[in-house]
């Protein structure tokens, strides 16, 4: 039985400049829409988080639209089809795309997808949607793997990350992870696969690329930006490409305030190697996106990609449970489950 | 009548992490060595200039021999051959290649190009040799110019920069240029035909390119670094491509030393351009050499490209010739004459 009421959170802040606060969000009660046409009517399972919301509560991502305070939040979500009014679904489907932060989300069809059949509830969100478009095509249509190159991540054990570390064994890549303590390092090498693992809270960054990279980087892929992307710079092999995906090492700070990371003194080694940094822009891959999702659906079928999510409980945690992205707290995809579907 | 002895000018110190300074440089007389198998001995005209000159002082390019210090000073030069033991020139032939800083040079033909029938000895340095394999090679295959693309040039009064420019007008490119002073932006603008310059040392460089660049910037062609690189970045197009082909700003200082200007801060709106920057590695466009010779001198003989250089005069001022570069003082390609040939 869908209830009447849900609830919802709102956006109530807009954190530019600044680390996210529990008052950036309202927690609302709402009715449950029934679809109109072309809308299907979904209940949450679990949504999933991405850093990059914090920078659409900001308006600062031209891609998305505006976010308005007093708006539900905006966020990825999976779930079960309650009611359908368009041919592609029926109640008992499962569901996932643009759901917002709501326990029941009445949205355009053309937003959502059918999840793959052998795919768990939590692994959708882990592998496929914008997680699993973004580590395909960054990887596949940026970073251009050939086998034998070495490919180095940066936040190699968040959502992205490791799943780009898992597509480029498959692409024949030596893969090196750089993250943030002795349990992610030991998860990218001995149950991923990875050949090796940087833990820079605990390592030098640049002596441990110089030992692990002795022909330099083919590929850097980098979510953090900031002394790692640098030190990354310097050791890049001649036409290395880096992919420029995410930067959370800036998310929190004003672009003019002097804790904002500096940008990349070594981007002239560019010059010597004549090697390419370019930025990953979702939308201009749209083309590739039925590519992306049918290769990503079928190797995790087949167990050649391992999803792995971090799984909190409870609608009324969401904004803690973003926030946990910020101080790296999360190992593989972070998910909220709302509801036992 | 070739004469016994010569002068040259030997690499007597490194200059790394300061500006060049007189007693990096020592003249001296050497004898004009009779050419052996294979080689020429051509008579110097002109030599060239270039800032990478004083990397290679630092043994700073990977792409370079290493000089020794008390070694001939490294350069391009053009002249005329005196005696030649290879089929491809004889006495009398205009050739131009690396000379080193010297008089009399006695070089291997393979290092040595035949200057094509009407292009004049000074333009020669000015549009053919290593500025014009740059201009052309770092912009068409690195900045692929599309007809109707905003171009933009730091540098843009100097021998690469202002080259850069007119290529782009031939490519059907709105072109603006950023250079210091008045004289220079007058010279961009009424001379070469550029759509606008803007002049550094007396305007916002950020607020001009708003203006200039409503649509953004398609292109970026950087030979500065520092402040101005950073502002380009603030007003990119989606898909732009920035050439990184110098940084004139940046090779006075020691990469630790706060004066180094910092890494562009504003690189992360790659993210949200999907924009590119690239390093121009010459040798890396190799095969591409015969079709931008071939086009570069077509397009001198029929006066789509205007060579202009500032010539210096004295063999004895080659040092302060160089120094001129790093002072912004030329206006198109720096050179020096040597003999009146």
């Amino acid at each position: 039985m869908t209830p009447a009421v849900q609830r919802q959170w709102l956006v109530a802040g807009r954190p530019a400049g600044r680390a996210l606060e529990p008052t950036d969000f309202r927690l609302a009660e709402a009715p449950v829409l029934a679809p109109g046409e072309g809308q299907v009517l979904v209940r949450t399972a679990y949504l999933g988080f991405d850093p990059a919301q914090k920078s659409w509560m900001e308006n600062a991502a031209s891609y998305m639209e505006p976010v308005e305070i007093g708006g539900v939040m905006p966020g990825s979500g999976v779930g079960v089809v309650q009611e359908s009014r368009h041919p592609d679904f029926v109640p008992g489907d499962v569901a996932y795309g643009h759901f917002g932060w709501q326990e029941f989300a009445t949205v355009p069809a053309a937003g959502l997808a059918k999840a793959p059949d052998g795919v768990s509830l939590s692994a959708v969100l882990s592998v496929l949607g914008g997680t699993g478009r973004t580590a395909y095509l960054a990887l596949m249509k940026v970073g251009k793997p050939v086998a034998g190159d070495t490919l180095v991540i940066s936040g190699a054990a968040g959502a992205t990350g490791s799943l780009v570390g898992q597509l480029g064994k498959i692409a024949g890549c030596r893969v090196i992870g750089i993250a943030g303590g002795p349990e992610k390092c030991a998860w990218l090498v001995d149950v991923l696969g990875f050949d090796g693992a940087i833990d820079y809270r605990n390592e030098k960054v640049r002596s441990r690329l110089r030992d692990l990279c002795p022909g330099g980087i083919d590929i850097f892929f980098d979510n953090v930006g900031g002394e790692i992307l640098n030190d990354a710079l310097a050791r890049l092999a001649p036409r290395a490409r880096v992919v420029i995906c995410g930067g959370i090492s800036r998310y929190n700070f004003d672009p003019r305030s002097p804790e904002m990371p500096p940008g990349p003194r070594n981007y002239f080694n560019l010059v010597f190697t004549g090697a390419t940094i370019q930025g990953f822009l979702m939308p201009h891959y749209e083309r590739d996106y039925p590519e992306a999702d049918a290769r990503l659906a079928d190797w995790i079928r087949t167990g050649r990609v391992q999803p792995r999510a971090d799984i909190q409980t409870g609608f009324e945690n969401a904004p803690a449970t973003l926030m946990r992205l910020f101080e790296g707290r999360n190992i593989g995809k972070q998910l909220l489950k709302v509801a036992d579907l």
